[in-house]
C-alpha cells in the first residue's frame, strides 16, 4: 500500500517540501507530466523544478507501452550520471502507470516487458510519487502498472510498484473535458462492480468496493446537490477506494475485454470499459442498468461499432488477450469459468460493440 | 500509513513467511504478547519463536505507560546485544500501542515521555508488525501510540509510529467476552461520529469515517442475519476504516473527556468512551441515541457514578487533562470551544458519571 498520502485543495503546493528530504546529492528528480498542462505555465511553475530537474512532457493519447517505458529510462541513464533522487508523475491513468513503471526500471535490469505478470520485480525501484490530475483509474494507489507490452497488455504487479507517496488534491481535476471525467469516473465505479461481484471477495476488499461504489452512485446518480468542489473531492476518494478494492480482490468481465479491445484498437481503458460495460446486461444485470441511467443523466456518448470491420485475425488477437487473463475471468465467473466463457460466447459479444 | 497488510481468516499463519526477511544475523524477534493467551498453548505455538527470538506476556487490565514502555526497552537492551530485527505485537489496542512504542524507543533516546506530541520522533523506529486480537481502537492503523505518562495521557504522533505490516486475521477476535467486543467496538463507532461532526473533516477522513460508521451501524443495530463470521470481518475492519478517517481528522468530546477519566481513575479506554459518550447527548444527539440503542441490543452495562466520590482535586486534575487536549475541542467545538467548555460545565458532566 502507499505509505504516505496528503489530501486537499491546494495540497499540490507541499510537493516541494515533500521532495525536498529525499533529494540525492546531484541526483535529480524527474517529473513526467501529462502533456495536456504543457501551455499551462501557472501550474508548470507550480511544480518548481530546482538544480539539475527535468520535466518530460508525455501524450497520454494512448495507452502505456513497454517500449515508452525501456526508451525514457534509456534517456535518463544517458542523460545523468546519477540515479535520479525519484520519479514524480503528474497526470492521469497513463502517466501514473509509466511513472510506477519508470521507477521500478532504474534499478531493475531488462525491459519492462520482462516484469509484466505478478511478483516478477526482485529490486525496490526509485522512489516515486504519484499526483493524480484525474479521478477514476485507482493507478495512484494500486500496486500494478498495467502496459501493453510485444505480445500482452498486463500489469507489473509487485510490492514495488505502489507509490511511496501521493499527492490528492481534487483542484487538479478542474478542467477535465466532461467525457473523459465520466469515462474515467466509470472505470472506478466498473473496478467495484466486477470486485463486489467476484468469487475474490472478502471484507477488506468488500468494505473499500461498497465504499467507493456508494461515492459513484451519489457523484453520478444520486445526489443532486452536490457542488462541484464536493464531487471532485468525492470522486478523488471514489477512486481511492476503488483501487484498494482491486487491490486485494480482482476485476472481471469488463476490465478482461476491454483489455483485448484496447490492444487491437489502442482504446483507452476508461472508454473501452465503457463500451464493454454497456453489454454486460447478462453478467451484471442490475449495475449495467445503473450505469446506462447515469450515461443518459449526463448525456454521454458511448462509442458502437467499433468491432464490425474487424478481420478474423484481428478477432482472434482480442479473444485470445481477454482469455489469457485467467484471474479475472476465475473472479468474475468461477473454476468454471472456461465452459461459461467460450470462444464463441466471447466473439458474439465483441461483435456487438 | 501502514504500507503493508495482509488480510483473511487464517492470515496469522502466514506470520513467520513474513519476518523471515526482514531477520538480521543474530538479531532477534521480540514477541509483544496479551497475556490472556498465557495458557493457549495452541495459540502461543503458532507465534513459532525461533533462534533467540522472545516472547514477553503483557497484561492489558490497564492502559500503556510510558514508564512501562521505558522498562521493556531497558529490559531488551539488557539482554540483547543487537538492536531487535523486529518487534511484534498481538493483541488489543493497549499492546499495539507499546509495541509501537518501544519500536520508537529503541532507536530514539531518553523517555517515551520526552515523545508524546506530534512529530517529535527524529529516528525510525525498529521494524514493527500489528496483529489485532479485538477490533475498534484502530490502533492497528493509526499514526500515534497513546499513552500515560508523569504528566499528560497523549500519544506519540509521528511518521515513524505507524505498523510496517498488519495482519488482520478475523478468527483471532474469536473468544473476545462480550462486553469488551462492545466496548472496543464502540471506541470505533464514538471515532467515527467525532470524526465525520468535527470541524476537521474533510473528503478523506470522511469517506474512510462514513464506510467505519455504516460497518458499526450494520454490526451493531440493523443487520440482523449476519453471521458471527462476517460480524467479526466487518468489524475488523471498521476499525482499519475508523482509525484512517481519525489518522487525518480529530476526535471529539468523549475522547476528551474519556482521557480525564482514565488519567485519574485508570478507566480503560473502551469502556471510559462509552461512560462518556453516554451523557454527550447535548453535542451529538442523532448517535447518542442510536448508542443507547446499541447497549440496549445487547444488554450491555455502562457503568455509572464513577466520579460521585471524587476528591476535589481529582476532578480538578480530570478537567486539567481533558482541557490539555487543544486540537480535540477545536475539532468538536470550533475555534470558541472556551467558551462552550468551561471548567464549570466540563465538572458538571464528569459529575452525571
Amino acid at each position: 500500500m502507499v505509505p504516505k498520502v496528503v489530501f486537499g485543495q491546494g495540497s499540490f503546493d507541499q510537493l516541494s517540501s515533500i521532495l525536498n528530504p529525499q533529494r540525492k546529492d546531484k541526483a535529480p528528480f524527474i517529473f513526467l507530466v501529462d502533456d495536456v498542462f504543457k501551455e499551462n505555465k501557472i501550474f508548470v511553475d507550480r511544480i518548481n523544478l530546482r538544480f539539475n530537474d527535468k520535466l518530460i512532457f508525455i501524450s497520454a493519447d494512448e495507452e502505456p507501452k513497454t517500449s515508452q517505458v525501456d526508451q525514457i529510462v534509456k534517456e535518463i541513464k544517458e542523460e545523468f550520471t546519477y540515479k535520479p533522487s525519484g520519479i514524480v508523475g503528474v497526470g492521469g491513468g497513463t502517466i501514473l502507470d509509466l511513472t510506477k513503471a519508470v521507477a521500478i526500471m532504474l534499478t531493475n535490469k531488462g525491459s519492462a516487458s520482462d516484469y509484466q505478470g505478478w511478483d516478477l520485480v526482485k529490486t525496490k525501484a526509485v522512489y516515486h510519487v504519484g499526483v493524480p490530475t484525474i479521478s477514476g483509474t485507482g493507478a495512484e494507489v494500486s500496486r500494478t502498472t498495467v502496459l501493453t507490452g510485444p505480445v500482452r497488455k498486463l500489469g507489473i504487479n509487485s510490492d514495488f510498484t505502489p507509490f511511496d507517496q501521493v499527492i490528492l488534491d481534487p483542484n487538479l481535476t478542474i478542467g477535465v473535458p466532461k467525457n473523459q471525467w465520466f469515462y474515467t469516473g466509470m472505470d472506478c465505479f466498473i473496478h467495484c462492480v466486477e470486485s463486489l461481484n467476484g468469487t475474490f471477495l472478502n471484507a477488506f476488499s468488500q468494505s473499500y468496493g461498497e465504499k467507493a461504489y456508494d461515492l459513484c452512485m451519489e457523484i453520478f446518480l444520486e445526489d443532486e446537490n452536490l457542488s462541484e468542489e464536493e464531487s471532485r473531492g468525492k470522486l478523488m476518494m471514489a477512486s481511492w477506494h476503488g483501487g484498494m478494492s482491486i487491490a486485494y480482490s480482482q476485476v472481471g468481465v469488463a476490465h478482461a475485454m476491454s483489455y483485448g479491445l484496447s490492444y487491437v484498437l489502442g482504446t483507452k481503458h476508461g472508454i473501452g470499459n465503457c463500451i464493454v460495460f454497456d453489454h454486460l446486461e447478462e453478467f451484471y444485470p442490475k449495475d449495467v442498468a445503473l450505469f446506462k441511467k447515469m450515461v443518459d443523466k449526463f448525456n454521454i456518448t458511448i462509442p458502437k461499432g467499433l468491432c464490425s470491420n474487424l478481420t478474423e485475425n484481428q478477432i482472434n488477437t482480442m479473444i485470445d488477450i481477454a482469455l489469457s487473463l485467467v484471474p479475472l475471468w476465475e473472479n468474475a465467473l468461477g473454476d468454471n469459468w472456461e465452459t461459461i466463457m467460450t470462444r464463441d460466447k466471447l466473439k458474439q459479444l465483441y461483435l456487438k460493440m
